[in-house]
Order: C-alpha cells, then structure tokens, then sequence
C-alpha cells in the first residue's frame, strides 16, 4: 500500500510546520548536487535534439515510401535509450513537460524543476548548434534544422505563401498530444508501484514507444505541409528556434502553452482518481498543498 | 489450486443467503470509488479511440504498400499500452466487451460493469470529438473519423452508390472475431492463476497482439471496400457514429449484438471447461448465479 | 534428476502388473473430465485453422513485396498464444502431431490422445466452416480456403493444367520439416527439466517461432506454384479439406503419413540418446513398454 | 572465485600423475554415452545446415529489398534455438568451431570434441543431401545449395567468368569473424559465472544475435557477388560441399583454416587475460597442459 497522507493528526499537524521554502524546495537551488544531475540533462537533452533532427532530416531525405513511419520507430528507440542513459543520474527528464508534471505531482520540487528545465533549454540550443555546424545548409534550409514549426513559408505561384495549420488547431492538438504522452506513459514512470512492477528498461521503451506513436500520428493526421507535428517537449523545440530564429519562432508559444496546459490536465487526474491507484506523489512537494500553503499563509496575515 | 465453488454445505447455506442486490452489486452504483475508477475508463476509452481512428487514417494516408499490417501492428501496440495505463486504476478495460464478460464470469458486479459501459461510451464520444477538432475536414470525410462501417457511399458512375459487406457476413464475423480476442487472449488475463504466471506486462501484450492479427484478418480476408474491419469493442465503434451521425449508424447494432453473442458463447465455454481449469470466477457475481438466484427467488413467490 | 525407470527389481516386478489396459489408459475414453479437457483442443484447433487460413490469404491478399515472410511471423505468433491459451485446460497440443509424439513418449496415454486427435479433426472442420461463412467467394476459389496442396488446378493455354509439387518430394519435406520441428521445439516442452528452465512461454514462443521458420522454408524453397507448404498438423490440413472438397483432397495422405514417420523418428531419437537427457517420458504410458506388454501377454498365452 | 589452477605443491604433483591418455580423454571414443550424445550433434547440424541454407536461398528468392537483412535475422533465430535444443544432450555445439575451441580451453576432452566434429561433419552431409531432396533443381543450381563460396562461375560476354573474393580476402575476414564470434559471444557461454548470471537463453541469443550481425557484415560490407559471407561454421561448409561437389570446393580449405587460427587466437587470449576473468578452462583437458605433458614425457624419454 502507498501512502501519501498524513494517517494521523499530528502528522497532519506537523504538515502544517512544513515552511513554504520547504515546500518549493529553495535549497534544491543553490545545491551542487542537484546541478551536477542538471549536466545530464543538459546533456541528454542536448544529444536527443541532435539525434530527432537528425532523424527527422534522413527519414525524409532517404527516400523511404514511409518516411513518418521509420522517423517514428527511430524516435521511439532514441528516446528510450537516452531516458535510460540518464535516468541513473538526474532521474531521466530530458523533457520539460516530465520535469514540470514530475514537480506539479510532488516527486521532485519547484526549485529542482527549475534547474532541470533551464539545463533542458540550454541543453537543446546546444543539440541545435552541434547539428547546424555538421549538416549541409540546403538540408537545413529545407527543414529549418528539424525545428517545431506551425507554417513554413514555401515559393507560391504570386510569391511566397505561409503554408501550415491553423493555431487553435495546433495548441488543441499539442494539448491532446502531450495529454495522452503522460496518462499513458509517464504515469507508469511515476507511479512507485508500477515503475517496480514493471521494471526500468520496460517502461522506458513504454515512454518512448507512446512518443513514437504521437508524433507519427500528429504529422499524418493533419495532413498540412509546413506543420511539423506535435512537439510535447518544448526543450527540443527551443533549440532550432533559437539557432535559425527568423519565422521558427512564428507560434512558437503554442508548444509551451499546450504542453503546460496538458500538465495541469494530467495533474488534476491523478487527484481525482481513488488515491491508492497513485503512489508517486509525495505530499511535500504536492502543488496543491503548496497552494493550500500559500493561501493560509495569506489568511495568517 | 483455485477455489470457485462453495466447499461445504455450510458454504452452500450461507451462499443462499446472498440477496439479490448483493449479488447484482447496487451499491456499486453508489459508490464514489467506481465512479471515480470509471474516470480512467472514460479516458482511457477517450485517447483510445483517438488513437486507433488517427491510426487508421495515418495508416492509409502515408502510403506504405501495407496499410493494414502497419495498422495492426500500431494499435497492438496501442491498446496494450493504454491496458496497462488504466490497469491499476480500473482494471484495465476500456472496451465494453471485457468489462460486459469480465461482469457474467463474475469478476466485477453487474453494477460496476454497467457504470464502466457508460463512462466507455461517453469517452469514445470526447475521443471522436478530440479527433474532430484535429484532423483536416478532407479526411475526416473520406474516413468518416476512421469509424466502424459496414458499408460507405461511394460516387459511382451512376450516382453514389452503396459498397460493403453484408450484414449478416459481418455479424458473423463480428462474433467469430470477438469470441477469438476473449478465447485466446482475454481469458488470460482473467484467469488469476495464469495472470500471475504469465505477468501483467505478458497477458496486456498478448491482448494487444490478438487485437492485432484479428484487425489485419477481418480487414484483408473481406476485401471489402467500405467494410472497416471487425469492431470488437462498441464503445471504439459508438464515439465516431455520435459525432459523424448519418450513414455511419447504418448496420451500428452489428458492433453491439455480435461481441454480446460472443461474450454469451465465451461465458458457456468457461462454465464447462473442468473446474480446474478456470480460476478466474467469483461465485457471487457469477452470471449464472444471479440467473438462479432470480430464478429461485420467482419459485419462492 | 529425472527417475523414468524402475529403480529396484521390486518396482519392475510392479511394472509388470500394470494391466494393458491401465497402459493404454483406457478409462480416459469414458472419462468426462478428458472431454471437457478436449473441448479447448476443439476450440483451438478451430480458431487456429480459421486463423492461420485468413493469414494465408491475407498475407497473399495484402500485396506484400514479402507474402512469405508476413505470413510466417504471423503464424508464429498465431500459433505461440493460442498454444498458450490451451495449455492450462488440456496440456496445449491443437496438432495431432504434438498429441501423437505425447503418446509415444508417454506424457499422455493413447486413449486420450484419441480423444484430443478427434476434437482437434472437428475443430478443423469448424474453423475452416466458420472462415467458408465469411470469406469472399473469389478469394475462397483462389486459395481453396488456404488448404494444404500439393498441386492446384490452374488455367493453361491448352485447358487447365495441374500445377504442383511431386508427390515424392512433398512427403519427404513433410517428414523432415515436421521431424525438425519435434527436434527443435516440442521437446523442450516435453523433457519437464527444460521446460520448467526456460518457462512456459519462452518455451511456447520457440514452438511458434520455430512453426513459422519451417513454413516460411517449405514454401520458398520449393518455389512451385500450387504447393502450399509442408502441413506438419493433419488436423489443420483436413479442416479446409473436408469442407472444400475436391482436388484439396489429392496427396492429402501426405499430411498424415509424413508426420507419422517423423514422430516415429523422433520417438527413436528419444530413447536413443542417454536417458538422463530426457527427462519427459512416464514409464506406464511409454509406446515401447506398451508393444513389450503386448508381446510378453502374446507369449504367456 | 574460480579455480583452474592446483592450489598447492601436492595438487601439482597429483596433476603430474594425469596420465597423457586421460588428459586426451580416449576413453571418451569408447565411450557410448558420447557417442550417443554425439547423435544430438549430427541431427542438430543437418537441422542447421537444412535451415540455413534454406534461409539463404529462401531470403534472395523471396524478393525483399533487404535479402541480407532477413537472412541474418532468421539465421540469428535459427541458431539460437537449435543451441538451445542440443544443449542438454551433448551441450549444444553443431559448430566444429565451438567444439574445437572448447576443448582447447579444457571444457571437453580432445577425444570428445573428435567425435563431435565427426558427427556434425556426418550431419553437415546429411542435412544438405535432405536438402538436395526437396529443392527445385534450378534453385540448387542457382544457389550451389546454400553452400560457403569464395567465388561463383557466372555466365560472361566471352564466355564464364569466375566472379568472386579473393583467397587472402576471405581468410582474413573467416579469422577475423570467427575471432569476434568467440570473443563476443562463445566466451559467455564458456565462462561458469557469466552464463549463470545471463542465464542460457539469454546468453544463446546473443550468440545467434553475433551470428546474425557478422554474417549481415561480411556479406554487406564486401558487396562482391559470389562470395557467401563468413562461414564460421566448418561443418556446414562442408555438408553442401559433398553434395555439390565441383566448385564448391574451390577454396574451401579457407573455411577450415580460417576457423582454426581464430581458435587458436581466441585460446591465447583466454590465457593472457588475468585468470580471474575467465572461469571455463578445467586444468585436466587445458590444451596446454597437454603439449606440457607431451614435452616432458618426451624429455623423460
């Protein structure tokens, strides 16, 4: 049985001792530890946007029938096996979105998550970088280095035309994406009882072949020249953006809002669901009672 | 060794005394825990049917030269996945067909079924509309959302016409499909005693395999333009015919009336197979329990 | 260690006095647990030619670069759960083969592998009846139900011609493919030592692995039209026969004849090589201890 | 801990008392347990030299893109299984190169190992003739029976051509393939702890895995039509050679030579690397201590 809850008053009134420092755990920030885990994931992240570039440009360029297809098996093993790469190190991120619901739940803190998301973004302009330095600059310019994109700006007969999908298209589908992305995967990774049930490597693949899936589904379903599927993990989007600029960055917010969106969704989830069916969260860390701390601080005043 | 029927004469006596209510589970219905567990099932059901309809147009619009077969394989890997997401929350069901034979071989209350059939339907309606917001209106008409057809309206040369399979092929097949999926993989899972041998991750892949191989079977050996294959799971069927309507809903009983046949049929071979042999029945909840126990209750009159 | 011999002459005095009718098993035949057990063989056998005859089809059907190759791994796949399905209720045979060799060896006494022989012959029939009910008429004429054949009447330029294998060649393929077949994957499952090693599943996925090399083998190697395979399951063969009739039926021996000599040679290479490297035969049921028994009552008369 | 070496002065001299006919193990010739374990040996190569050559053919007939691809997967398949079904009776060599290089080590008497490469030799023969018996002539013609060629007679503009490798080219890479084949995956199985720790199945995967993957390099990377790809594997070389006959045998002393220098090299190997990293050898039948008995029985003289 896992237990989350204080069993008794006492505990729950030693809860209520926890300071909200505590809670958003502000010594996670100035810890050597915790940045020496955050190189791993910058690293991580760094090698798994050089790589799903690298992936998207061959599968494309080598002229296979199903190039979506092949790019999405590849993803999937790639994924895995950087998850399982730095998993021993600094608990296997390399993704914003699991660092941010990994803090919303309780395992890791607000703070932690910081550190981890700023080693992400950075991590992924460097993977962005590494690859703009190898590739030819035809292929770049032809896939804007693998980036995240909403619409491209393709030759027209009267001049050049943006060519993509709509936004609110795109943020729902972006939503949806990185929704399914942690009920069907990441929960597994959370959830104590589970990830031991199940042991690492398998639900690793798990994760990985549930990406796999999304982003094969996400560039096909819609159809649309110049999108560029759905990204769920806003690190590897900021990367090229960051690198090629210019109109990359054209809706670049929608792969943050949604993907935070999809967290909050995903959080509220594991709340209502009977609590024995989730043992990942640990009640320190928990947002909700960070805010529950937060407001009675404020009645207190 | 497993233990389903009473030991004693005792045992028997005390069984008797099960009220009718009891053995139906009313206060299941009642229960918050079922409504929140049936929460993962509505979920479940929801990323379900959006991802095997985004499957089955993907499938056929990245041109592979094998369609069926790389959709097979996509939603076996799919429903394994989703099988072992909402396992610990809700039992892992998220298909009518396994909740309505997991109720008669007396797994879950008549009642509990009842209230998981329902949050099912209505997630396979959120799934179907979630697709609807996503997908380009070309495909979505071409595939009507990838629903369950017998039959599409196709132009012809003298106005449209009707192509499919006919109704009563189909609800053969129907049958036939559904009554192999709860042969040859379900009744694993059900099983206690083999569930344990096997592990969870096993008995959920050879599901999602089964799933599989009956989808590419019924797909291929049909040849039948306009027939999407066997259903075997209403609730994936009834999402896309709410939001879609029209032609869709012609033939829709066949999704409903041939998995109930194959689940009856299943219920007798569990019944008379040696004792043994099956561990997965409850006595109380067992359908044929109920059947006497109504049926005793009448004489008593 | 594995004990198949009477230890002491006091133990093969006793053996001595076992009746031959307790060596044939004779009260198996009247036994009501042995036919509800052959029950799941029927069922199994049903399922399995309905499936193996549409995976026929389909892979041929499905344009394919590699029919071949699509088929056998589906096959392999079909034939591992199904056999995994069966194996609790009835030992998993739904092959004459495998219950032919168990009753050489011993693991099973004649009477009941009678018994499972019958069932798996009606569950052919069923299977092959239940795909007649569904399939497209012109698919059932071009595959003849994906029966076993050894030649196929096709259209000539002079009239129709039979095109096929030498019947010759067909029978010695038939007795080495299913010889390699009991060599390289039933005995892991009848020697108790291995079988309880690599674990049932393991042990079942070699089976079907191994089902599916061979029929992957026997029909490219042959590369003749008309011939589809070596059978190495007279049950699976006689189903679509029966059913279809005619030509299927020429060279049909074949499929019983061969793996009845290659079971026989596969007996003789279990008691060949040293007994503790056979842990699987019981001593009262062993085919060689019934044809000793005969022979001593023949002499004592 | 390992031990291999006598621990003491008294061990040592005992040792010296080993008499060179029981370092060679000649009563192991005699010996009918070995030679009836070493009837596993001959069924297990001609089921191997069977398979794989019929894989070879059946992989380039069947018209993949990929031939190379297929052929090593199954070839990977193939062996794994066949190791795992002669393992419990004779230790599952059908390799002269697993068998030579085990006794080398000390694992098995020299005599032993003459009698299996006899048998598998035997084998080798008598799974190519079963193989000559089902084959479509221009098919045995086409493909020299699957056999090991450097260089093949193929039809030219003045006339036929040998087309090929070269003789110092395929020695080279016979010793370097069969080298990594010991070093990566034969030394698993070698040494005691590993295979423990592994466990058989999985450690006789990756010995087909190696298998697989050196015979997709060596047929890839030389892209020279003609030459078959390492053989690692004397006896199945051998087989097809008898039966064809004629060019065959051009060169195919490579196969043999090749194979035993990298035994050769591998037992060097297995010498120089500190003892405590590799726990096979026995002291009894160590190839050295043989040539030490040889020579100082010679300076005794």
């Amino acid at each position: 049985m896992c237990r989350n809850e204080p069993e008794s008053v006492e505990d729950a009134k030693k809860m209520h001792h926890i300071t909200l420092s505590e809670r958003l755990g502000l010594e996670d920030l100035l810890s050597l530890q915790v940045w020496k885990a955050s190189l791993a994931e910058l690293l991580g992240t760094a090698v798994l946007v050089f790589m799903i570039d690298t992936i998207v440009i061959s599968s494309f360029e080598s002229k296979t029938t199903t190039p979506n297809l092949v790019m999405s098996i590849l993803i999937a093993i790639t994924v895995a096996i950087l998850l399982l790469a730095t998993c021993p190190v600094s608990g296997g991120h390399i993704n914003p979105v699991i660092t941010f619901s990994a803090a919303l739940v309780g395992l890791i803190s607000l703070s932690r998550a910081a550190v981890y998301i700023f080693a992400q973004c950075v991590g992924g302009a460097l993977g962005a970088l590494a690859l703009e330095a190898v590739v030819s600059s035809t292929i770049a310019q032809n896939f804007s280095l693998g980036a995240c994109t909403l619409t491209i700006i393709a030759p027209g007969p009267q001049g050049p035309v943006v060519v993509g999908l709509e936004t609110g298209q795109a943020l729902w589908l972006e939503i949806f994406c990185t929704f399914v992305f942690l009920f069907a995967s990441i929960w597994m990774a959370f959830d104590h009882r589970q990830a031991k049930a199940l042991g690492l490597v398998l639900v690793l693949s798990i994760v990985g072949t549930v990406v796999g899936l999304l982003v094969f589904i996400s560039t096909t379903v819609t159809a649309t020249k110049g999108y560029s599927g759905a990204g769920m993990n806003p690190a590897r989007c900021l990367g090229p953006a960051i690198i090629r600029g210019g109109h990359v960055w054209t809706g670049h917010w929608v792969f943050w809002v949604g993907p935070i969106i999809a967290c909050m969704a995903f959080y509220l989830y594991t709340k209502i669901i009977p609590h024995q069916h989730f043992c990942g969260a640990e009640y320190k860390h928990d947002f909700f009672n960070i805010l529950k701390a937060l407001v009675s601080s404020d009645a207190r005043k």
